[in-house]
């Protein structure tokens, strides 16, 4: 009797040349010929070719590869064959145990040619028969890596804010509501105003990746009901700029380390160029983008107060071809498109110490400095309408003593779909989650 | 006029005697005499003393000072001077300029007399204050970011897995049920589901911390509505061992690396000695640990299944004498009490390949090998009277080639808890959620 052995990864089986080994993965291809079996196993790492002569002494296997379907579970013992006329890295697997752990039904629901939303509704199968899938969660996880190490090494405490909250306070109308024992909860659209209480109770620096959640009706490529939020914040800042730059060298950081690990892979499998991008970063504030934009054309009736996604493209357009650069920081948005909590300069209320950071033109991160002084944040959220009393456990945070602070949140799909050229953030999420979509 | 410089923090201050630096931080005491007036000043790096003599050329010093009230979000910029004679570091600095960035209200909410749901009340406060909640966090991120790298070195993949789903799939009791758009969702109880279908999706090892939520009415100092949940599970297992071996290094690796970090402050300020704990961990039966503590009087009735935390208490303090270790698996939970998604020995249906980890006496974790096989799924999932229906789409995976996997969750919190010596899960959180807690 053949007996198992540990597992060793299709990547590491050079080392194991004239060997018996145990492989364990999905069955890629079948092909049963009248003399020959051939079935290529796929794991994580690559894949290898099993190759066996029926009519051997084994019956047992002959009638188990026989048996096998494409995507089964299956771990293949057997010997390591060096043999250059074999495609896949010169190496053939000669089969001397086949275990089928778990055989995957036939006809798979979904195929090559399967549109998007019905590979997002089989998405396990979807992700595991993609390589670009895969490697999609390996940069993923590699980026949060690069920008935990750039938060860390600046001195930053990991948090965890609730995302159960007791008032919709930051604006009622997008929020998730829930019942809550004998009364209601709200999810937090985002971890806004419990990083600042972390600010206000000594916390020096800020960071967070964690859920948050928006009940908008948007169907566009970028929008998400549930996405996963990279957010900072930042004690005793002297100016919003301390933010920006903190942002901008966090992500040069954490793309770099992208860069080394991934950029043969994702230039192969996306065709794309991961560039390590200079700082600092282009800035241009809000009045002047529109200027420029106007000048081309962009909204005639000079109506518009904020950037739309065409006006983003546009002004990041430009910037690329007077500086080269792909990202841009457009500052300075004009008050009454920014929260109440935004800070305004002393000889300027009519904007805000805020930016958005564009990349490629798409938005990727909204930052600001806070406004800290509580008499101050009070008159401003009155002039937005709100009411205080929701915002009361907020405003709290600013009676004793809250430093100056500021800070960014940045949408983690948003900046994968961006380094890969994803079409879509439906795309750059494991199971994405949208008005119409909850499953699976 | 003088100029604020860029900010030195307060540990640093040593490097600079004789120079004129700022320091930003906290008033957090007041000494204002008839002839001098003492301020300490508080950063999150330490304390430092701020000296002015009444009456000299300065009077504006004079009365910024006088002003001053506790807690108070000051920077004080002035010259560092050596002096033997004071406390806090031999040091103190005199001030030429003193700002006051945000003025605390008087008198402040709570002091040191204040009980736990006040002091949660005023959450904030409660931590910038308290030397003890500023290294909880210190000693969060370490922990955290020891698993990390644990992790990432055992080839994981950071997953952000859905909060939101369509069904209240694990068991419809404890979960919360909130509106979206015209249909309803629940909030996932654990990433049990997802995290599997990532491992159905050819994900190797999934890693992932984020929040759990459970709407469990429960008032102890273990149980949270919202807590943050580290997960594993690791694909192509042999056993549920392996699962139990992952954990156990896990643990070590980020014990170790709290203990290098932190362990004189935690002994100081928590009066507890960090220890790594030596591998393997302790491992016994439900069976075996139920004969012991039935021996000793424990469940005099024998009606129970389960352990309850009496009984873990009682097992762990046995397991520490006979073998000096703090951590302890119990496996082989019996069959009823267990969900239907664990496998179970071919040999005996009656229990589950499961296991709890103790430390201390509490629970901190729960992992299992799962059954990944759809049929036998489907069957036990009858068994425990569920219906499929709304299980679909996790059983889906099971059908198309789904590899055997186990893994396991672990409160955050509660490692915590232990590791410092907290009387309750309240103090281990920033920002506690608990049936009557949503605020603030």
């Amino acid at each position: 009797m053949i007996h198992t052995t540990s597992r060793v990864l299709v990547s590491d089986l050079r080392e194991h040349v004239g060997q018996t080994v145990s492989v364990s993965g999905w069955v890629n291809t079948l092909r049963l010929q009248r003399k020959m079996q051939f079935v290529v196993v796929r794991d994580h790492t690559g894949m290898v070719q099993v190759t066996h002569k029926r009519g051997g002494e084994s019956d047992e296997i002959e009638a188990a590869l026989e048996g096998l379907t494409s995507e089964s579970a299956v771990r293949i013992t057997g010997r390591v064959v060096d043999n250059p006329i074999v495609n896949l890295g010169g190496l053939e697997l000669v089969p001397e145990k086949v275990e089928v752990l778990n055989r995957a039904e036939t006809p798979l629901p979904i195929d090559e040619h399967t549109g998007l939303e019905q590979r997002l509704d089989w998405r396990f199968l979807d992700v595991r028969k993609r390589s670009s899938a895969q490697l999609l969660f390996a940069v993923q996880t590699t980026l949060e890596q690069g920008m935990r190490e750039y938060a860390y090494a600046q001195g930053c405490t990991e948090m965890h804010t609730p995302k159960l909250m007791g008032t919709a306070s930051e604006s009622g109308a997008e929020v998730f509501k829930l019942g809550y024992f004998d009364r209601s909860a709200y999810l937090a659209q985002s971890p806004q105003f419990y990083k600042q209480m972390a600010i206000a109770a000594g916390i020096d620096r800020v960071f967070e990746i964690g859920p948050v959640f928006r009940a908008e009706p948007s169907f566009t490529s970028r929008h998400a009901t549930e996405f996963t939020g990279v957010d900072v914040e930042l004690a005793w800042i002297n100016r919003v700029e301390d933010v920006m730059v903190f942002e901008e060298q966090m992500l040069t950081h954490a793309t770099r380390k992208v860069a080394d690990a991934h950029s043969e892979a994702i230039r192969e499998t996306f065709g794309v160029e991961v560039t390590v991008p200079a700082t600092p970063f282009p800035r241009i504030t809000m009045a002047e983008a529109q200027e420029i934009l106007r000048a081309n054309g962009w909204d005639s009736e000079g109506a518009k107060e904020d950037l739309d996604p065409e006006g983003e493209r546009a002004i990041a357009a430009r910037i690329k071809e007077q500086t080269g650069h792909e990202w841009v920081f457009i500052t300075h948005y004009p008050t009454s498109i920014r929260p109440f909590y935004h800070m305004r300069p002393a000889d300027n209320p009519g904007v805000t110490l805020s930016f958005d950071l564009l990349w490629k033109g798409l938005e990727v991160t909204t930052g600001a400095q806070r406004e800290h002084r509580h008499e101050v944040l009070l008159k401003q959220a009155a002039e937005k309408g709100m009411s205080a009393e929701p915002l009361q456990d907020y405003l709290n945070a600013f009676r004793y003593g809250c430093p100056p602070h500021g800070g960014l949140g940045m949408g983690l799909g948003r900046v994968l779909m961006v380094l890969l050229g994803l079409e879509s953030i439906r795309e750059a999420t494991f199971l994405f989650r949208g008005p119409n979509r909850l499953t699976p």
